[in-house]
């Protein structure tokens, strides 16, 4: 089960990460350890029809990773990434991308998970990432 | 010696890169194997006076691999990301970014670089990059 | 199916990898784009009883993605590792370990791979590794 | 300064880390922030006049990170790797490898460095290693 609410997580997003905005992410799905966030294609500064950059690509699983976070510790405000690895895996066809983020390890300081990225049509993996947050002491 | 002009280099940005836009990076060194490239604090979704955000980063050393890559064997179109791993070690002061993309390797295939990131007016790094570019064949 | 058997990857390890001797590995499964490793508790140099370092880890992940990759491609004796990212997540109990190689990416250059490992007695990851691997031309 | 001596760190190595002894791994320099460790071609298990593996190149940069962080905080026991993450760059002559770990951050809880490995004989970097090390709390 979340410990965070759609309603909180976008309230913190709209606090917390503002850069987010102009990708216009949509939160799928909150769970204990694993959060599903999609990338419209039609986002501001994305080329509607043209392909997806890399950049937004990492944006993108780098929410999906704050998303799974806070669904699994509850709102805390302070959670940062310290590392992130993207493997570009295939030129993505035109549309929404799914980013499924997924914990496999949630210690007291860090949390480590993997997320695998595709489009809404096809369930090939384009992209792959592992990234790490830090989470603060004294929660 | 750069293979590549800064005209040949924001021509390529422009058409290949339409998602570079928005950073209004400023190219402002191109040499045999290296790139330095500035990203104004006061670009398009990065707030004024405010911290500048670890996807806005990842874009900042992304794009300055490729300067990096063009300037080592000219404008070839097809140079795309394949692996990019980023550790975060201090959140920046407000300000302008720097990131130094150097070549670690540049072979047939494959190129290597490591990007260190820091702000305009203090040298420590805020965050340091390793990324690998796949070369076209047949250039 | 496999590409390889399980004696063609054996001589060509013996051949190409005299340093994966010690760690003593056992192939306990080749298929399409995926291979299972086992790294023996009491292989050399290992201490029986003392938990598993973080290097062996690193070789027995290596070594699965280079039985994936000939299993998917046939026994080429050339592929090398170009990259390999490794997240230690929890300190494995004494014991055998076994990582299970997937390709994500197998592409006429790169292959691409995620490796999760735990060991024997108990599913839970102890680390993940994704790792490139560049493929020979003219294959 | 070094905050620990060459003998306490072949302590620790000796107690701490057994699975280091085979490499035969010779401290060359301990500073504030930063080590060098050479890993000599004929220790066991690497063939004399071989190439050396990449396992060997990550446990020489997992050694020189362990060197430098201990010699930035004194001994503390616990410090482990939580990420690895290596580029292989070019196989490397037969000979002795040197690693140069220096820092790039040392907080509270986690320690960032970059490790660039070459040969005795040529400078020419042979591989890039980029590690985070955990720091154990109440130190």
């Amino acid at each position: 089960m979340s410990q965070i609410t759609f309603e909180q997580l976008e309230t913190l997003t709209r606090e917390q990460l503002p850069f987010a905005k102009p990708y216009n992410f949509i939160v799928e799905y909150l769970g204990d350890r694993e959060a599903r966030v999609r990338l419209p294609a039609n986002g501001a500064f994305l080329r509607p029809g043209g392909t997806i950059s890399g950049p937004a690509m990492m944006a993108l699983a780098d929410y999906a990773m704050y998303a799974a976070v806070l669904a699994s510790i509850g709102p805390v405000e302070l959670a940062v990434t310290t590392n992130l690895n993207i493997n570009f895996l295939q030129k993505p066809a035109p549309g929404d991308l799914i980013a499924d983020a997924r914990l496999i390890k949630l210690g007291k300081r860090l949390a480590v998970g993997d997320v695998p990225i595709h489009t809404i049509e096809d369930p090939t993996m384009v992209a792959h990432v592992t990234a790490t947050y830090s989470i603060p002491p004294h929660r």
